[in-house]
């Protein structure tokens, strides 16, 4: 525990450095954001940014690219608000477990269009390419094609991507990147997904 | 670019193992979640959660630890389901840079206070405790009261606790322990705190 004095002095020298550091940040732009790396809450992240952008009354595009990303819970809250949030999932449309690439990479070039159709259009404050770095890892979608759709967007329009492995070029083109690392994880310990938690 | 042999292969042995991973978890049970480290998204994820649990129809409190960790963009979503989230903002109350401290100790302390009111109450399905690292990194609340609060919890409350640095006893005492990791923040390059993002 430290003493009284020590802890004031520690504050308010923190202060005149937050308060310098916040009056030097004048750039509003739209930021391209990833989340990656092999830990939880990379989506559910996502999807409270977008719950944060709708209690501002702005509209958010979500394009869901694996099956079960957005999940029962959410769905029934986001529904509640049909004008601020428009939800594409595609995810279903993979088979993954077939032989069946070339339709798999139709699924994904169907996302794919929907996420630009988003993009270009500046009614979305926020587009979410929901583990689109998975279909990227596959090679379902050209990286080159991808970075350039998110580099294309309106000056005010901030996009999130989100998925584990995200390509190193991605993350050099990003304005803001989280690498969500695993600790723990109770799937090790035999726990079950549950309501409210995994899906 | 794969064969179309090898990844046909490489999914269907993928399935093979994902089933016996999933079959051989039979246990549920509420777990304490910790979102640590000094990237964004600990406390996103965290709401993120709360919408998910929400969204099942099962309540959801929080305890709001620091001021604007729950954002007027977040806000506005969560006061439409009045029935299913209980929100506590003490963050209003803490002083920080001020001689003050035995008023923010005693801040924490009501902060805790209601957390525990909601572990206690099985009604509530997760309890998140959101900054109640911070809070305990300042000292400002006994870390083996914190720790033995969390374990009290009811079989099937969730308990999520967020702020960086999170302390080497609660990663040991949680279940699912996840690490953000800053790769890359815009502030760094001159871009402001914007809403819809940080708040």
């Amino acid at each position: 525990m430290r003493s009284e004095a020590e802890h004031t002095a520690r504050m308010a020298k923190k202060k005149v450095v937050q308060d310098k550091i916040v009056a030097a940040k004048t750039i509003e732009k739209g930021l391209l954001m990833v989340h990656t790396g092999p830990g939880k809450g990379k989506t559910t992240a996502a999807l409270g940014m977008a719950v944060r952008m709708m209690g501002h009354g702005r509209k958010v595009g979500i394009v869901q690219f694996v099956k079960g990303a957005m999940t029962t819970g959410e769905k029934v809250i986001f529904d509640a608000f049909p004008d601020l949030v428009e939800f594409k999932p595609m995810g279903e449309g993979f088979t993954w477990d077939t032989q069946d690439r070339a339709r798999d990479i139709a699924v994904a070039r169907e996302g794919w269009d929907e996420v630009r159709r988003m993009i270009a259009d500046p009614s979305y404050a926020m587009v979410i390419a929901d583990e689109i770095n998975i279909v990227l890892r596959y090679d379902y979608l050209p990286l080159d094609e991808v970075l350039a759709g998110f580099a294309a967007r309106p000056a005010m329009t901030h996009v999130v991507a989100t998925g584990r492995n995200a390509p190193e070029a991605l993350i050099a083109a990003a304005d803001l990147v989280t690498e969500m690392g695993q600790v723990k994880h109770p799937f090790r310990g035999g726990v079950k997904a549950q309501a409210g938690v995994e899906f």
